[in-house]
């Protein structure tokens, strides 16, 4: 049975079906000889992957119903996991996208929250500081309860604007899920949406 | 009459009653046989400041009943201007403070719009570009559109949840009101505020 490989910016996750594990990306090599069906966003490592022999690039192969232009392979995996609901994914940068009957409503893109810790380091010295626990029903009382509230709930708001249920994934899903109302932490979200495509293809 | 005088991180702003206009920190030097009475968050210039014979700083006069710890004088002053209702200044930072019945509850910090179009463009160069239209109701097709809802539209969604009425002041404070249901636009939100601890001081 082929591995499933999702590629991304800084490491590519694999699933064999039961587990998954994370690989930085010079030891992808180790893999060459794996069948591997995979999709990935780190252009500089298109040609090596297509030296792997047994390895398949899914991205031709993943058709959603969709107007938006420009839909990475990642984020397209992710919503053909979802027949309806938001799917959220919290990585570098937080993408946030709407599925309705299995069709694709337009979507934004968020800096992740270490982007955005360092986003407010740039404006003043006195907003760079540690994230510190926040809610979205208790306005902050002091300066450092104000970034990390600044961070998360406006991003936590709009996600829910947009309805339910929602999909959250991604490194820092699992802090994003637990401030939104109806979210739900899935980390092989992506992989169920590939396993999709994998069964028409691989 | 004394002016009234906001200095802030980028410009001093000036009110004369009727009339309001700026001038950058190294004109501030031609007011000072003027009397003035001003605030300044900009502490390098603090010192030159207390030589100005008629100048008088009102951030020691300005009292407001809170709990939060290390309200700027800025925010202070704006909050002072509105006994209820969300209070939100769009500069360098965006800071949104709700104030019920004169009493101050809490506020948060956000990028100020500049910033956030900078913190997209250090994920990738894709997210680097102009800001285009957006609106709450429709959701991005592209991925300019996804950015600028993704700068705007949260922090829109987190000031809309804490109440109404929303006061909008500062550089982007036009463009932001706009996208904000019941938001006014009032580029002199702070004079008002600080006119009201003239009238104990100056």
């Amino acid at each position: 049975m082929a591995l499933l490989c999702d590629i991304g910016n800084s490491f590519a996750h694999f699933y064999d079906g039961v587990r998954s594990w994370r690989e930085p990306h010079n030891r992808l090599e180790l893999y060459r000889r794996e069948r591997v069906c995979y999709i990935n966003v780190k252009t500089a490592l298109e040609e090596e992957l297509r030296t792997f022999e047994g390895w398949t690039d899914l991205e031709p192969f993943m058709e959603i119903e969709t107007d938006y232009r420009g839909l990475g392979a990642d984020r397209k995996a992710l919503c053909l996991a979802v027949e309806d609901g938001v799917v959220v994914d919290a990585g570098s940068a937080v993408t946030v996208d709407l599925m309705e009957k299995g069709r694709h409503k337009g979507g934004f893109i968020y800096p992740g929250i270490t982007k955005m810790r360092e986003c407010y380091g740039t404006i003043s010295p006195i907003l760079k500081g540690e994230m510190v626990p926040v809610r979205a029903q208790r306005l902050p009382q002091r300066t450092d309860e104000a970034v990390s509230y600044g961070i998360l709930i406006p991003l936590v708001k709009a996600i829910e604007s947009l309805g339910s249920p929602i999909y959250v994934t991604g490194g820092d899903g699992r802090l994003l899920a637990d401030l939104i109302t109806d979210g739900m932490y899935d980390g092989l979200l992506i992989f169920k949406g590939l396993e999709k495509v994998k069964e028409r293809v691989c």
